[in-house]
């Protein structure tokens, strides 16, 4: 199915804009867990199955795979997604941006290997660093606009001319050019709401993925208020942390499902 | 040893710039690796250890072992290379670029797992996604800054003020602020000698890591002449398939050793 499709359908069925990232971080697992040689799937899906429909999506970071060796369990996670809740897309969160023969690589990876819905990749290298993933048509391909890390500002908010910033450049390029396909979309942080605004603006209701509220201090309210579409959808609000780490016993997952509820639903009430 | 330290080594004793980029695509290996389960090891290694005694530094390009789930192969290369070579620098080719604690996941990944000697990240979302990488220490950090690729010019050719580009803005921030354990380099395409220049002005010697040379279309004698530091060194100047598929059949390796010979000593020619 078409990235677009399963998102659209899962606001709706699922009344929710909520986005779980799924960033396995073993030193913070419950006891129970430990030693255990595929604690990163069993922990994950642990999440994944008591969230699963309170959520428009899942984005498991592979970095927190691959810094243990760990990319069988990530193929092996988004199997499981697709199998037991199918209908949710899968953000591969990797950040990826390479020359076109290498980015045609990490398409593979992201969409034959892993089996994701869709990427988020970096703009610096340009449009054909960009292609090879919209070349595939059906998955989504999540452009970084304005993130939501402290030097997020060293570039992106440069002035480009005529009062144009960096982040407000890249939004245009991928609404006037690179999403000809509809499959594109913008990562934008809830640590900033008026450039939410601004990128909304640019975009129409192209899809946001916005990473920062929770631990990194962004505001439900003024994020739902700044980045919503015309229908009250277009956003892909991202926590990871503060679900996943909600608990910290063998009930862990029970507490995930408790603050993934609260959460999309405080993101309703803003909607 | 510092990464540093280990390439200003390799520069002198094998008097070469040249760094062999390995990039193993089994659609082109030599029909006796074919259907062999580490074709892409046995084939990286060969390139290796016929070219080791020419160049100043190996950079695998992690996305081609990704995509075909040999990350495994990537451990056991990167192993071969420290063991058979000892002083020759590995950059691990995977232009990462994440928050902070992502970026820390990356950088296990890269130094820990794979035991990279330098990696090359992407600046787009600025100071705090770099820092994880600088406070290794002595593992190098060279970031992105003018790619060689045609939409490099997309962004990295904005004016962001004053008339000084995106690509210059980043290599002021490295000179000024990133570089101050002396650990960082900067990737600078070799098919635009003019900003390899405006860069090297920039940044006094910091290394400068140099693609787009013999497939991509780069000019030999205009990179060195815009790019060499004070001493004629600092620069890394990348060649991956014309070296690795200079031959097709079961002499490959021989055949990559005379290319590889042949561009360090044009480089030299030139310095």
């Amino acid at each position: 199915m078409h990235f677009m499709t399963a998102l659209r359908a899962a606001w709706q069925r699922n009344d929710s804009l909520l986005c779980v990232g799924l960033d396995p971080d073993p030193a913070r697992f419950p006891a129970h867990l430990e030693h255990r040689p595929d604690a990163i799937l069993e922990f994950c899906t642990g999440i994944v199955d008591a969230t699963a429909d309170l959520v428009c999506c899942f984005k498991p970071q592979i970095a927190y795979f691959a810094a243990r060796r760990a990319e069988d369990q990530l193929e092996a996670l988004i199997t499981h997604i697709h199998a037991q809740h199918p209908g949710i897309p899968v953000i591969l969160d990797a950040k990826r941006g390479d020359i076109g023969s290498t980015a045609t690589q990490y398409a593979i990876e992201a969409f034959e290997r892993f089996g994701a819905d869709a990427i988020t990749v970096n703009p610096y290298m340009g449009r054909d660093s960009v292609e090879p993933y919209l070349a595939y048509g059906d998955k989504g391909v999540i452009l970084l606009c304005r993130t939501s890390n402290p030097g997020g500002s060293d570039l992106q908010f440069l002035d480009v001319g005529g009062g144009e910033r960096l982040f407000e450049c890249v939004a245009r390029l991928v609404a006037d050019e690179w999403n000809a396909s509809g499959n594109c979309g913008l990562v934008v942080g809830a640590t900033f709401p008026k450039e939410i605004a601004c990128v909304r603006e640019l975009v129409g209701d192209v899809p946001l993925l916005v990473p920062g509220i929770g631990a990194q201090g962004g505001d439900i309210a003024a994020t739902v208020a700044a980045g919503r579409a015309s229908d009250g959808t277009g956003l892909m609000i991202n926590s990871s942390r503060a679900i996943l780490y909600a608990g910290s016993g063998e009930g862990y997952a029970a507490d995930a499902r408790r603050v993934a509820r609260e959460t999309r639903d405080a993101i309703n009430r803003h909607r």
